[in-house]
C-alpha cells in the first residue's frame, strides 16, 4: 500500500516533503503534539489550529480505556468526537501497555494487562489494536509491537524482535482487511487510513537491520523507529537512528517515536527523519519548563518574579506577544489553571516554529544543523 | 466625587446605562467575571475579550498575599501585569479576611489575620486596603467593610454596621488623598479610580436604611449592597435588595456583591441593580456544572456520554459551536485540563449573554423579568 509522500527538496540527508493524509496535507519534517486522551492537554482545538498544527497524536491505550473506542466510533470517530478536522496518528497501545502495567502477561497471541485506572482486566492483540485504531478513525495507525525495554541483552532483544515481526504481519493483514471500516467514509470516498510498521531490535544494529529489512518486505506505507527514548543515553539514540534510517525506503515517511528536546528534533530532521512526537513540550509546560530561543527556562524561578520581558524575545506566539515572564511565574506560583494553558501554547509554538524553520532551511538548501546550536542553549 | 454614569433607557425599575471607567466604557446592567488572583481561572485574556467582557473583578486579599501589591505596582499595575486593558474592580479584601480566616482579630483599627497560604501574620486597616487597591490600580475600589455574618442578632449587626461606617469614612478619606498614586497615570491624564461605599446592616431593614443614608451623606460615586449571599435564604436576599435600592441615588451605579444564579442576576437587574459579580459560573464550570437556556446540566452525568448536541442548543459561544456534550463529559471524566477551559468559557458566555439580553430588553422597553423564567429552568 502506498501513501502520497512528495519530496520537494533536500538538504544533506534532510528532506522537505508533503504527506497527503485523508484529513490534512502535512508538511514534513513535522513535530506532532500529543493529544493523549482526545485533547492536547489544556489547549482548545481552535488555538491548535492557530498554531498551524496539522497532525496530532492520540493514544490508543488511553482512548480504548476512556471513553472507549466503540463509543468514539458511534460518535463518528475521534476527529468528530474531539472536533479536530485535521490529521490524527494513533500509536498501537503497545507502549502504554508495557510502560503503565507491571502485571502484564505477554504471549504469542498478545498482551493481558490491567487498567491503570480501575484495575480491570484487558487483552490487546495485534488484531484488537487494529480494530481499536480503525474504530478511532486515525489517518495513520501503528503496528502493534513490543517495545523492548532498556537495557535488554541480545537474546532478549532477539526474541522480542521476532515477536514484534510476527505481530507486524498480523497487524498488517488485519488492518488491510478492515481499514475500510473507518468511521469517516462519508466525504472521504476512496481515502483510506495507512498503517506504519515499527522497527525494533533494541540497541543492536544487526537486529535493527533485520527488523527494517523484514518490515520493508511487508511493504508498509511508512516506517517508524520505535524502542528509543526508553532510558538509553542520547548518543546511543542517535547511533541507532543513524544506523536504521539508510535501511528504510527513501520515498516513504520515516517516523522516530517519542523524541525529543528541541535540539534533538532538529538533529534528527537533519539526519532525514520526517515525523516526530513527544510529550515533552506539553508535559514540561505543565511543570513550568519553557523552551525558548535562549534555552530552557524554569519559569517558577524567583529571578523571573519581576521580569517584564516575554518568555522568548524571538517568539511571536500569542503568549509571548501578550504576557510577561513575571505573569507566567505568578500563574505557576498561584497554581492557576491558566498557567498550563499559556505554557503549553508557548512550548508548542516553539516546537512547531522550530520545525517550520527546519523546513524553510531545507527548501533554501541550507544546512539544518545550524539551527541545532541555538536550540540546545540552556539559559 | 462623581463617575460618568449615563442612563439611556429604563424599563420598570431596570436601567440601561454606560459607566465610563478609566479603562473601559462598561454597559450596564453588567455581570463581572471574577479573576481572583490575576486570572479568570482557566481563561486566556484574549478569549475574555472575545466574550466581550469589559470589566472583571480582582480580589485584593489574594493579590496582596500573592504576588503582592507592591510587586504588581512595580509591574505597572494589575492591568499591565495580567495584560488586561479593560476595566478592573477590586474588592476591599474584607470579605476574604473574614471568610478565609478563623483566627482573625477585629479591632477599631482593623483586622489582624493569618495567611491561608502559609500562616504568616498580616493586618488590614481601611487605610491599608486603600493603599493596596491603589497600588493594584483598579478602576473601581471598594471601601473596607466588615461583612456581617449570618445569622447575626440585632445588637451584633448594629455594632458591626457602626464599625463599617467609621471604616467607610476612613476608606474615603485615605482613598481621596492617595488615588492619584494609581500606577497607570501615563495616558490616563485626569482620569482617576473611583471608590464605592458598601451598605451593610445584616438582615435588618432599618439598619440597611441607616447604612445607606450615612454612606450617601459621604457622597460616594457608586454604592454596593454587601453582606448578602452569606447563607441567608434567597427570599431574604431579594427583600434586603428591594428595601435598600430605593435608598440609593438613582443617578449612580448600584452594585450587589456576590450574586448569583442566572435567574437571580436577571431578577436583580429588573429591580434596578446595575452591577453584579459571582464566582458561580467559573467555579461551577470547574466542577462540570453548565448553565444553559434549558437549565443546569451536570455534564458529568452518564446520560450525556453519547449526546452529540451542544451544551446549549441556543448558545453560539465557541464551545457550543464546536464541541458536543459527549466530548465535554469525556473531558471531565478523564480529568483533562481542557474541561475547565471549555466549561468556563461556556458559562461566562451564558452569563454575559444573559446580561446582554437584559440590556436589549431594557432598551426596547420590554419587561426584563420575562427572561427570568427561562433562566430558572432546571434540566
Amino acid at each position: 500500500m502506498s501513501l502520497a509522500f512528495q519530496i520537494h527538496a533536500e538538504s544533506g540527508a534532510a528532506r522537505r516533503a508533503t504527506m497527503m493524509l485523508p484529513h490534512a496535507a502535512v508538511e514534513t519534517p513535522v513535530f506532532m503534539p500529543v493529544g493523549t486522551v482526545g485533547s492536547v492537554k489544556a489547549v482548545p482545538q481552535h488555538l491548535l489550529e492557530e498554531l498551524d498544527a496539522r497532525i496530532i497524536l492520540g493514544n490508543t491505550y488511553h482512548l480504548y480505556l476512556r471513553p472507549g473506542h466503540e463509543l468514539v466510533r458511534r460518535m463518528g470517530g475521534l476527529h468528530r468526537f474531539m472536533s479536530w478536522e485535521r490529521a490524527i496518528l494513533t500509536d498501537s497501545g503497545g507502549f502504554q501497555v508495557f510502560s503503565l502495567n507491571e502485571l502484564r502477561k505477554v504471549t504469542e497471541e498478545g498482551v493481558a494487562f490491567r487498567s491503570h485506572i480501575d484495575g480491570s482486566s484487558h487483552f490487546f492483540s495485534p488484531e484488537h489494536s487494529m480494530d481499536v485504531q480503525v474504530a478511532l478513525g486515525s489517518d495513520i495507525a501503528m503496528a502493534f509491537d513490543e517495545c523492548t525495554e532498556y537495557p535488554a541483552d541480545y537474546a532478549r532483544a532477539r526474541k522480542s524482535l521476532d515477536l514484534t515481526l510476527r505481530w507486524a504481519q498480523r497487524s498488517r493483514d488485519h488492518f488491510e482487511a478492515h481499514k475500510h471500516e473507518r468511521p469517516w467514509s462519508e466525504g472521504f470516498e476512496g481515502k483510506m487510513p495507512s498503517l506504519f510498521g515499527i522497527v525494533q531490535g533494541g540497541m543492536y544494529p544487526d537486529l535493527r537491520r533485520e527488523s527494517a529489512e523484514r518490515l520493508v518486505e511487508m511493504d508498509f506505507p511508512g516506517y517508524a523507529i520505535g524502542g528509543l527514548s526508553v532510558g538509553e543515553p542520547r548518543e546511543l539514540t542517535r547511533e541507532i537512528i543513524a544506523a536504521t534510517l539508510p535501511l528504510l525506503p527513501k520515498d516513504k515517511p520515516r517516523y522516530v517515536m517519542g523524541v525529543g528536546y528541541p535540539d534533538e528534533i532538529v538533529e534528527y530532521a537533519a539526519m532525514g527523519v520526517d515525523m516526530m512526537d513527544c510529550v515533552l513540550p506539553t508535559r514540561a509546560a505543565r511543570h513550568g519548563l519553557l523552551f525558548t530561543s535562549e534555552g530552557r527556562l524554569n519559569i517558577k524561578n524567583r529571578r523571573f518574579a519581576e521580569d517584564q520581558g516575554p518568555a522568548d524575545p524571538k517568539c511571536d506566539c500569542l503568549v509571548c506577544r501578550r504576557y510577561s515572564r513575571a505573569y507566567l511565574r505568578h500563574l505557576m506560583t498561584a497554581q492557576e489553571p491558566l498557567a498550563a494553558v499559556l505554557n503549553t501554547l508557548h512550548n508548542l509554538a516553539f516546537y512547531l516554529g522550530t520545525m517550520r524553520r527546519v523546513r524553510e532551511r531545507i527548501e533554501a538548501g541550507l544546512p539544518v544543523t545550524d539551527l541545532k546550536m541555538e536550540a540546545s542553549q540552556s539559559a
